[in-house]
């Protein structure tokens, strides 16, 4: 592989400081993990294989990325749930000279305020990782869940 | 970040094998990852969100925890479940100079002797890791339960 | 430790490799995962303590497990599940001139394709990796379930 200005180990702890502040909030530093054209899709593994174009959600730019935020916060008076995600190891599919490909498998459990917890998603997230004002950001996430059926009311990203 | 004599790879490996060590046992090893003085905590994130003090479970110092130990192993005549923890990155949130703080997101998956398997507690470690003795060791560790519901019998630690 | 001519992390790229390769695909790269005369055993937590010798699947070279991977494709004529691994971290538990042999705790979650997910195998890896032919591979691999009830129909590995 060519030598690329993005370490795997710079594009790990990107990946990691993610799903600790999707888990954590606040939910408005969401969009910063991007790159200003940063690409956000969610997605399924039947879909991708049977290429079916449609995502479940698509975000194609940062400033979509903060409408949803809006949306999300104004649609939720009151955090209803909590998130955690756990990560397992990141495998690099592709190195470019500016961008790092990995690909991680990932489950994320919420649980309810009433205490019962469940596991709520799985799959593998498929990030392009670059540099950009000198911060290590996300050009491109796919979320590509393992399951068909999803929680259409998705409010908080994966 | 100042330099701290415990590196993130230490307080790792600690965290580590001490979740080897709940898994597997004795649990007679549980107070030695302690410091002398060592704190741990079980709580809940909901309890630490609205500032209530009281956790689940507290341990102040290494005798009280090989008090837990001593009484968790005449309660039980034989053990009655296995645990398995699984662990995602760990995220430093502070350094000084003789402690290193890190917060780890955990599941715990519990299987009873009948095979039925449960995700039994997701949540995030607290970890602040220091040398004592020439060994690294929790001078505190804090478990952060996302649920607020929890087998109230909860006799080994987590 | 003695020196080794396997690293730590050359043994976790192989095991990582490996969750991606059985979780994704193609099943007929698994047995090269393997030494020619590597040994894959699926057993129980409880059969190990007890002493029961007898495993849910033995493969004991790779020529056993071609045959294993034609059989399944052959009962198999779609797939009707995915499987999803996360790893925890590994712990070293044996080190020789030519091999290092490690622990690692894993869970498996499988989806339907009716959307319904599962968390179908808990439990540990004990892994014994060496070098063959100038490639990293496992010399031996058991698979140590928290949970003694299996599906008996596991087809693909775990």
């Amino acid at each position: 592989m060519s030598t690329c200005s993005i370490t795997e180990a710079e594009a790990r702890a990107l990946l990691r400081d993610y799903t600790y502040l999707l888990d954590l909030g606040p939910l408005s530093g969401w969009p910063d993990c991007f790159t200003e054209t940063g690409h956000y899709e969610i997605t399924t593994r039947q879909n991708r294989e049977r290429g079916y174009p449609l995502p479940i959600m698509l975000c194609d730019n940062r400033a979509m990325m903060f409408d949803r935020v809006e949306a999300t916060e104004k649609a939720n008076i009151y955090e209803p749930h909590y998130y955690l995600h756990i990560l397992s190891d990141s495998q690099t599919i592709a190195v470019s000279d500016d961008a790092i490909t990995t690909r991680t498998s990932f489950i994320c459990v919420r649980t309810m305020l009433d205490g019962s917890m469940l596991l709520f998603a799985a799959g593998q997230y498929l990030d392009e990782v670059m540099r950009e004002g000198g911060q290590c950001l996300f050009r491109s996430k796919t979320v590509v869940l393992d399951h068909s059926r999803v929680d259409t009311l998705i409010a908080i990203p994966l």
